[in-house]
């Protein structure tokens, strides 16, 4: 099966320094793996040119069909996202019509002037599509570049999440012909490393994606979370494979002596 | 002034599909931060051999002095982390003999044996040092390769965390002769797009980090976070530098018609 990889691009000084909490990552991540997307890689960078065009460079050399960033639209002298991705593409960047239209009507209705700084958001690369920011101002940034599509959001979180929800219902054009599902139940009382060796089985056996979160102390009070997950296109019989997969993991967590729940 | 680059490596599929929000990464970065680093980027990979071993290889291509991984060190089959900074520094995989008698003592204490899986935690690069994890089981790995401290960490946070704060404070050779402070403060009712002129003089004229954080709404109902950080070797005259550099930006927030806060 080709994977469908994706990748997520994090911009700001705020993150890489550890100040603020990626969840805008998560986000992203979170709706492309329900869209079937594997994501390979979440990438933060800080406010500099060089750093935001080589992220983009490299999410394209490892061939993402979807790359998804946020940070870096605003006003601000920092805000260096579109300048970024022009000189990863190549591309002009350029005083995008549309999305000076969008910026301009939204101060228009509060009586505020067009200064350079809120112009600055209207530059994107040459082809880009603006997505209308509902809940704040700076357009998200669209471009299928080489087949690739690239969506840059605002990182204010409201902002990030509204222009998202637009680009998956009504602009994004690649769509993973697979299903993913999954499935978590808790084991209390086994302790990860003597659950281990099942766990290896039940991936070969059964071809899906196994993981164990540890969430109690491994010796003392050992408490596991197993999640279970794959892609099929055959929805139906992904669903089947899962379900005698959980069922084969819980009876060898009964037979350790384990309690499960969920 | 060069720059003490550090890097943040996160190994785990439940942070790059998004189930699990990256606060392994934020809590290091801030670590780094905090001891006069500049983290130049965060990288979060899936569980997978080739994408472990690229993230440190281009760790090390950017220059960075420290690189601080967290997950990959469990028991199970897609713990890769030790396999992956091998086959990244070109050093065997061996048992650490430490390492090995560091998890046979807590299994032990508790009549449990050591089997595969729990002796899997002991294989480190050649010449590693196993850095006791009090928390949970496996110890951490500590690598110098070419003159960059590496340090991993498994992904647990009480784990991480216990392991980074012995790492700082008993192992860490690499100190940045500079010290890192920041200031913050809030403004009400002045719009990120009119603060943004500003915020770009400051710079300039402090040779300060500033950075405008929005929390509000742009438009109705606007409210901003001022962050203003820098390092020096002189903390003195950086505790100045951050003061004027505040009184600046109130005043100009002031002349706005904003309210200051804090």
């Amino acid at each position: 099966m080709a994977e469908w990889w994706a990748e997520v691009i994090t911009i700001g000084n705020e993150v890489v320094s550890g100040r603020t909490v990626n969840t805008n990552a998560s986000t992203i991540a979170r709706r492309l793996t329900s869209l079937g997307f594997t994501v390979r890689r979440i990438t933060a960078v800080r406010d500099e040119l060089d750093e935001i065009a080589s992220a983009f460079r490299e999410s394209f050399s490892r061939r993402a069909k979807v790359i998804i960033s946020s940070g870096g639209l605003g006003p601000t002298y920092d805000d260096k996202t579109a300048e970024g991705l022009a000189i990863a593409t190549g591309l002009p960047l350029e005083l995008n019509g549309r999305a000076l239209q969008m910026i301009a009507e939204k101060y228009n209705k509060i009586g505020v002037p067009l200064t350079e700084e809120r112009k600055k958001m209207a530059y994107m690369p040459k082809g880009a599509d603006p997505i209308p920011n509902e809940v704040g101002i700076a357009p998200a940034i669209y471009l299928v570049f080489n087949g690739v599509e690239i969506l840059a959001t605002p990182g204010v979180p409201r902002e990030m999440e509204d222009v998202l929800e637009r680009f998956v219902r009504s602009y994004m054009r690649t769509r993973p012909d697979v299903k993913y599902l999954e499935e978590s139940f808790v084991v209390a009382g086994v302790m990860e490393s003597a659950f281990a060796p099942y766990v290896k089985e039940a991936v070969k056996r059964f071809d899906l994606y196994v993981k164990t979160h540890p969430k109690g102390l491994e010796v003392s009070n050992p408490l596991l979370e197993v999640q279970v997950a794959g892609s099929s296109r055959d929805e139906e019989e992904l669903k089947r494979r899962i379900t005698e997969c959980v069922e084969f993991l819980k009876r060898k967590a009964l037979e350790l002596g384990g309690v499960v729940k969920g």
